[in-house]
């Protein structure tokens, strides 16, 4: 049989992480910035961004918080003050210790104007935010303290890959103060909720929810809750964290607050963020060898509609059609917005321009030719669907029928990559065949579920031997207990392990 | 006289810097941060910014522009790359030096792992742009490249005051190339006149627009356009700059084209940006002595309903009253959005509830109790009026009439901040009556036109001795020529001058 042609190569096959570095060149994404480790967002990237942003940001204000914006900079001492945290993040922090340059004879320009105190570029905000949660409240009336902010961090990685890790990445990062430990819970869950339906039903990305194990929670944090999806190398990628913070950060920084009854206590705080990572996922959830493939939903242009002109005559006429049919498209709703459509009036051929298209990932091409014009019709072509399955549709029709096809092409997406999880999720019952979904070349593998007592020693050798991690304890089996697989212990936790990015 | 209570204080007239700095507090907008020069922006504060940005990133896709993201780290070598750039933010450049902390025994936490070049935090982004785009322009058909970015942005600075001048603040920075001179001269220009719909239309702050004189343009720019507003202590305030830059990143980072003769062409560029300072002079422009005045279009709530319960009998009525009202209001649309209502349902008593959101500069507040209940009317006070000027209002006619109300405010604030600038606004025709514009005390002081032919040593005198800065030559006297009142010579343009924030 012979290889079928592909838009991008290498293939997912041939080479995954090649692949996953062409579809975003071939889709102009991003790419990597002169700063090793950094990345330039552009603007098709920029844009999906975008619409994650407004639509996290929409759901983060329905659940009563609002957002505010800290400085970058957190004075050297400040960090120091919660030391699992410091810890933590001390390998991957950002040094600012000048204030301006200075011509030197020799050396040319050269930092000068020493600080007193060297500034770390936020890796997250938990001191900063913790200190003025100190000032800010006083009494019960304060709270709960609802906050978030959206911002850039530095977190000096040594490996590095467009929007999967980068030293600079944008995200949002919610901040808040509880006066009942129990309410600080239901918020870390009901945050890690939102992040289950921004992912699920806006990106379309299936995911897993979960506690993580002691090794994997963050520094600082009581427990940390996560998402994890699996990726089409069946791969787990951690696309969001929200965390109980117990009352450790409120100790550190000294968070009190007079209760109804007169007393001093501490309050109970939670942080929550997803980031830019999440545009990684999606990529490598939905793409395929031809490049990008959007959901609807955040599809920057949801339907691009080519212009076939072969005779200069014909042009008038085709054009006002696209026109009207743009124009029609444009006022029909989907998810609660007007569909946003786009024609294509570049200078390249109608090949050109379809393939622009499909590794830009839009999912719906329609094109219009002089046949098509003849018959009210148009050339429909999906991205759900295989290049060559197009079809002929009535031009009204189609507009009748916009919406629904954007949600079934919305669905389709989500449905393929649930039913890839499912398919790659297994369960080991012992130590034995443990390994055997991680042997090289392994028939089956991806998300394998075991019971674990959480050992030290266990993590360190499935890291070493497997470059396996616990990713998490699923909530939805969270109370099941057996014997560990790796121990033989009881009152072992049900977990999930996977090879992750 | 008696006189009269404010609820600032300061006031205006006893000492305005110290009134601005109460009116954010009472406001709650935002507050220094630990550290020197930076702010924290709180929740009414990040909310003004949101609302500047999504209306002008409306404005500038409108305009054909698309967003993207650049890294915050610019390489020293880079930024040394235009000399006249480098040379006018050596001064006030953070630089990130190294890259981890390590626990040193004697000292405790310091930093390590030097980077091999040190790292710039941008203070604008113009070097890591043209860096990127002589990779992206390639020939004219990559012409012209129309783009933005939001973004966080460090100058380091001595003197900060909330807003005005912070040593991070958030802006929006645009980039363009152009293959022909004249385009990127209109570009910049137009991108002036969005900033002054922005300004006069969506903040009510009236603007002169102009020409920076050689002494004020920004390094790098053959030419800067900037926008001015008058304060209510009759200082001016840059609220904007748009840059021509000439060929001169162009040549510094070889930001060549192939022109469509075939020809290599160095192309023309432009930026722009205006930041949070916006809201410094939002605040300074309409706020009194009792708090921060909002134009309705900005406000975050415009309409606030304050419940006034006597007798806990009457509570579920009343509240049911306003709720019904509330809903109403929320369906009619001001702006081409729906109204934005609250009911203020805190633990406070009436009158702490209505002065915190005068100080809060809401537009509309509006009081029910027992008797508006029975009357089916509404009590209503105007942020643009005294605060004793209420007026009870039948509540249909109300709901009929916010749309209309809420554009009469608009409207007022901004004829009554242009009246203050026309009234503070004078013309002089010889030194000595510049002079005594600009002398202590003066009664008649402001913005003082002038013919000046633009020489060092005027420049020099009038910055030491008066304190005062030309500001700009504005577009509409561009054309006239007269002769300079500092030296007598010929051919001097009318310039504006005041002292400046």
């Amino acid at each position: 049989m012979k290889a079928k042609r592909t838009a991008i190569n290498p293939t997912r096959e041939q080479d995954y992480p090649g692949w996953y570095q062409e579809v975003i060149k071939a889709a102009d994404l991003a790419e990597h910035a002169l700063v090793r480790g950094c990345m330039v967002i552009k603007p098709w990237g920029c844009a999906l961004w975008e619409n994650i942003q407004a639509e996290l940001d929409k759901k983060i204000k329905a659940t009563g918080h609002q957002n505010f914006y800290f400085p970058m900079f957190i004075p050297l001492s400040l960090m120091a003050k919660e030391a699992e945290h410091v810890d933590g993040f001390a390998k991957e922090c950002a040094i600012v210790t000048h204030h301006r340059l200075e011509e030197d004879e020799e050396k040319g320009l050269v930092p000068a104007g020493k600080l007193e105190e060297p500034l770390v570029i936020r890796p997250t905000s938990e001191v900063v935010i913790g200190e003025a949660f100190s000032r800010w409240i006083n009494s019960y009336r304060d709270l709960p303290l609802l906050g978030n902010q959206w911002a850039n961090v530095v977190r000096w990685e040594m490996r590095t890959r467009l929007f999967l890790r980068t030293s600079e990445f944008l995200w949002q990062e919610g901040h808040t103060a509880h006066a009942a430990k129990d309410e600080a819970i239901q918020e870390a869950e009901k945050m890690l909720e939102v992040y289950r339906q921004l992912s699920e039903d806006f990106l379309a990305v299936p995911v897993i929810l979960g506690e993580k194990t002691i090794h994997e929670k963050f520094p600082g944090a009581d427990t940390t809750y996560c998402l994890e999806s699996m990726m089409q190398d069946k791969k787990a990628l951690q696309a969001g964290t929200s965390h109980f913070l117990g009352q450790n950060f409120s100790k550190a920084f000294n968070i009190k607050y007079l209760s109804k009854e007169g007393n001093e206590e501490y309050t109970w705080t939670t942080s929550w963020g997803v980031s830019t990572r999440l545009i990684g996922g999606l990529i490598m959830t939905h793409s395929d060898d031809n490049g990008l493939v959007l959901p609807p939903k955040i599809a920057p242009i949801q339907i691009v509609i080519i212009p076939l002109i072969h005779k200069a005559e014909d042009e008038e006429e085709i054009l006002e059609f696209c026109r009207d049919l743009e124009t029609k498209l444009k006022t029909k709703n989907y998810n609660n917005q007007n569909i946003r459509v786009e024609i294509d009036l570049k200078e390249k051929t109608p090949g050109e321009k379809t393939w622009g298209w499909v590794k830009k990932g839009v999912p719906i091409r329609v094109q219009v030719g002089k046949k098509e014009l003849e018959k009210s019709s148009v050339y429909i072509g999906r991205r759900d669907l295989e290049p060559n399955e197009k079809s002929c549709v009535d031009k009204q029709d189609f507009i009748d029928q916009a919406e629904t096809m954007l949600a079934e092409i919305q669905n389709n997406l989500f449905t393929k990559a649930q039913k890839f999880t499912d398919d790659n999720s297994f369960t080991a019952d012992s130590r034995e065949e443990f390994f055997k979904f991680f042997a090289p070349k392994a028939e089956k593998t991806g998300f394998v579920s075991a019971y674990w007592i959480g050992d030290d020693e266990t993590e360190k050798e499935l890291k070493k031997d497997l470059k396996v991690t616990a990713r998490c304890i699923p909530l939805k089996s969270k109370e099941k207990l057996g014997k560990c697989i790796f121990t033989g212990k009881d009152n072992a936790r049900l977990t999930v392990f996977a090879r992750a990015y």
